[in-house]
């Protein structure tokens, strides 16, 4: 039996591991500069920050220690945004798995998580927007420096995420009960086959549904629409079953152009999390 | 930084991530029913053993602890060869990681960490040649009626690796130093190119080296030999640099034939681990 922090950390490296998934490090793809392995070594950096929020720690707390562990490999950042899906929903697992207690667990977050939180960000460089003029002094950005204003202001870690939505799709998960993230486990506990190619179809299916708000920071919202109307396209016509080859060729154009879909790949681990934990899919 | 268990469990996913290395699961070939996703499960699954041995626990029930965990999945054994060199390198880092400190780390085990091992066969089908008549007693398929006897004769921990050798090359480190291991470790450091290449890469001049012992106990010698030859042959000519697709026709055609060099992998994860845990290689 595996411990909600082991399937989480199981989660991050079954994702990575799905391929094709079109933009980003999977089993047959590397970056330049980020490789399959520094995935690996974040996934298993991650697991103390996992470990706490499976002991009941703030998910601040617990968040602020996985991204730690998970920064110290040299591929940079690999895993922040599944992670700040993870400690939620394993924090949630202690109790039961469901929306309703992930919600909870999101709304009673305090001002001392939202400083843990910016805290996180001095450990690893997160591509991020710049802030809202009147919401520069919490510029995620300013790390532990914007800390005495989040204290001033009473601004919660659910504060901060409501703040960044829309235009950041893992902010969303929290304030719409991790919605998504519930639906890609019933899309990976639905589909056939390995694990890993369950996920990488549910991965194709969650790019086809939204514009992923990574590609949209870096590349503008014109690149993140034909990506997902790529998607759309592919996954409308069952590529996944029938024309493998138009996946991975798209996989490996989005690569070579470097737009990684990064978003809907933590959206998808939080789904290969909640779809391990409910024993709804074996491995 | 990594802790010495993460550093092990890190050295299980390296070691399946490396490829081309013939006749194993790796980075690009799966078993028919062995599969890399289960190399992933096992290696979160072995992390409370290696814990324990971080923490100093005895290396039998450190092991049956790992044994245990990465049996929790449904590919059979994936790593139970890699684990019995991993807990006492992951126990003797706690004071130093060298070849005195774990021989006498080996050395000093009992006839409770014999009994241990013997419950970890309970756990998990592990291909073991028929004992000799009068070890009948010990066969390690008896699981823990065999510890009777372990306890009436005295038998510790590592006089049952002791009798293992010839024949087992896992034992065979237990009793001559971890010598391979520590040697893995200076060619994985000493090789180029990101860390799984180096992996596949020394593996493939261990595999030239000495015979694999699984691949005898299941194929017989001659077969064993023609492996170790072949490998050669392609070590010798350099392959890895100058003809990767002999390696990867030699790989497919070993996974074709269901010779699957385990053991040779085994000491590739312990020379991983000690790599990185010397921190002679980045990550």
């Amino acid at each position: 039996m595996r411990t909600p922090a082991q399937n989480a950390e199981l989660a991050l490296l079954l994702e990575v591991c799905g391929t094709p998934k079109p933009g980003n490090v999977d089993r047959r793809r590397d970056l330049e500069d980020l490789r399959f392995e520094h995935f690996l070594a974040g996934a298993v950096g991650a697991q103390d920050g996992l470990r706490m929020a499976g002991h009941g720690a703030a998910v601040g707390a617990a968040f602020e220690r996985a991204v730690s562990g998970m920064a110290a490999q040299q591929g940079g950042n690999t895993q922040f945004g599944a992670l700040l899906l993870l400690i939620p929903l394993v924090r949630a697992a202690r109790e039961d798995l469901s929306q309703p207690v992930v919600e909870s667990v999101v709304e009673e977050t305090t001002v001392a998580d939202a400083a843990d939180f910016y805290r996180a960000f001095e450990h690893v460089d997160v591509f991020v927007d710049e802030p809202p003029e009147d919401l520069e002094a919490l510029d995620v950005r300013r790390g532990a420096d914007a800390i005495p204003t989040l204290e001033e202001r009473g601004v919660t870690l659910y504060d901060v995420m409501e703040g960044s939505v829309p235009g950041d799709d893992v902010a969303r998960e929290w304030v719409r009960g991790f919605e998504r993230s519930f639906r890609a486990a019933e899309s990976i506990a639905n589909g056939s086959g390995p694990l890993p190619d369950r996920a990488a179809e549910t991965f194709l299916a969650l790019l086809a549904e939204r514009l992923d708000t990574l590609v949209v920071k870096r590349h503008g919202e014109a690149v993140a629409k034909e990506v997902t109307e790529r998607a759309a396209d592919l996954h409308d016509h069952g590529a996944f079953e029938t024309d493998r080859d138009a996946i991975e060729e798209f996989a490996d154009e989005l690569v070579d152009r470097g737009v990684n879909p990064g978003t809907t790949a933590d959206v998808t681990a939080a789904g290969l999390f909640v779809a391990l934990e409910r024993g709804v899919v074996e491995l």
